[in-house]
């Protein structure tokens, strides 16, 4: 028998990230964090073996504080998953979807269903510190709100009742991991997918010049973010995200790279996550 | 005698958006917004000459809800400016600082003051809704805080006392604001940079080669940025600044784009901003 793994999540049990974990990882014993800044901690201290890092949302774009984290803190990506954001409606035992007066969740989950909040005017959104932990706190009793958007999975975790399942406006909504660990994995073999940051030399043409050496050699840029440098005005930290299956070389492409870019960080190399089909 | 020049700024007037007004238009008419959206449609509506768009933070990055807002709400871009972000600890008459317990502003202010809030673990942060806000409220009195952070166009025109200034971690803080008027004015003849939005079809190389058309005018890509597109996902509209001084025939490398792009939309040509010394 080995050991679970322990997977560090940022939210309550049964948020989004346990859900994305629970993808990965058959048998799971969940590190609860306050913070992403924590669950980078437990992951660097040893007290969780992975950490679930959403980087990226169909919708909302980038997660630029994981991004600006996976720099600053040096854990290895491992891994990447994929999940399927669907919103359910959850209420206590016995509670109709026409008693209704309040609902709560996190304040992008309930962005994200503003339609069903417009055709519903006589339900009140309240806004919570997250979406399962609005539905662990409904569970709990006296909130302010009689119903909670959030996971499935925390519907199924504290026994709430499922009401209304997709209640987001998008069902192509999607977010996407990076599996963080405290050591590298020897998965380069199997690894298809490669991530990475760089800083530039403020010339014309720089980041074409970057992006020449992956077209170079046929590797596909799949993503590519900014973010601001502290410290140095309208200087930036470039991610990104690059297939590295087919023909192309993308040891000698890192080597060039390395060459051109005064800084270059090879965050991991694994396999690349499947998108769920909606 | 000419009319005040309207500009609409997302804050209580003395903000950094007002202030930022103020470099740029020396008789100006404030129209305070509640929300970016509603900044918008008071340029849209004509209730409002322009609109101050804070685009881009030194420290914090693209203020990504303003993005995407430029390219849905296709108002034209027709000034740059940029202003140096000094927070300022204020409070009402009397009061000293070793008076003081608690400390009000707009969390992204607060973090931004982080130093000086961990050298005075006396003074309490508080969450408010706005920085020249917070300074606002605390003049009306009744605040559970009894100093503010804001700017010193605030304390000024509320007639709080400034404790001290510089309140921030890094003194090399600056905000870019482009400028929205309801219709494009003509200023081609002196623009020296461009915005504008793009979005690619997914194939390997698809940005490079989109690049490869400034680089090869050589006018100098000054920053890029990728947002997601609701409903596709993983497919992301770049925005991108260019310079448009130099040799390079900007109107040939827009041209070239318009070939390879499905979509390219030009938010404007205009003057680029100086950036202020710390």
């Amino acid at each position: 028998m080995t050991a679970p793994m322990r997977v560090a999540v940022q939210g309550a049990p049964g948020c989004f990230s346990h859900a994305a974990g629970q993808e990965l990882f058959s048998d799971l014993e969940l590190v609860p964090c306050a913070s992403f800044r924590e669950l980078f901690e437990a992951v660097r201290s040893g007290r969780a073996d992975r950490g679930m890092v959403p980087v990226e949302n169909a919708l909302a774009g980038a997660v630029v504080e994981n991004l600006d984290l996976l720099g600053r803190m040096e854990l290895p990506v491992v891994a990447e998953t994929c999940l399927r954001i669907e919103m359910c409606l959850a209420a206590r035992p016995g509670v109709l979807l026409s008693d209704l007066t309040a609902v709560g969740s996190h304040p992008v989950a309930l962005r994200q269903c503003g339609d069903f909040l417009a055709q519903h005017p006589g339900i009140r959104p309240v806004v919570a510190h997250d979406t399962a932990g609005a539905i662990q706190e409904l569970m709990a009793g006296g909130t302010e709100y009689d119903a909670a958007i959030g996971p499935a999975l925390a519907v199924q975790l504290y026994g709430a009742v499922l009401l209304h399942r997709g209640v987001e406006d998008h069902r192509n909504n999607f977010t996407r991991f990076l599996v963080i660990a405290r050591e590298e994995e020897d998965t380069t073999a199997e690894a298809d997918k490669a991530s990475l940051i760089f800083t530039l030399s403020h010339r014309p043409g720089a980041l074409h010049g970057a992006l020449g050496i992956f077209a170079a050699e046929s590797l596909d840029l799949t993503r590519l973010e900014s973010r601001p440098i502290p410290g140095r005005p309208w200087e930036y930290r470039f991610h990104a995200d690059v297939r590295i299956t087919g023909s192309g070389d993308f040891d000698r492409a890192l080597a060039e790279l390395r060459r051109m870019a005064p800084e270059v960080q090879l965050l991991g190399r694994y396999r690349a996550a499947e998108v769920p089909g909606p």
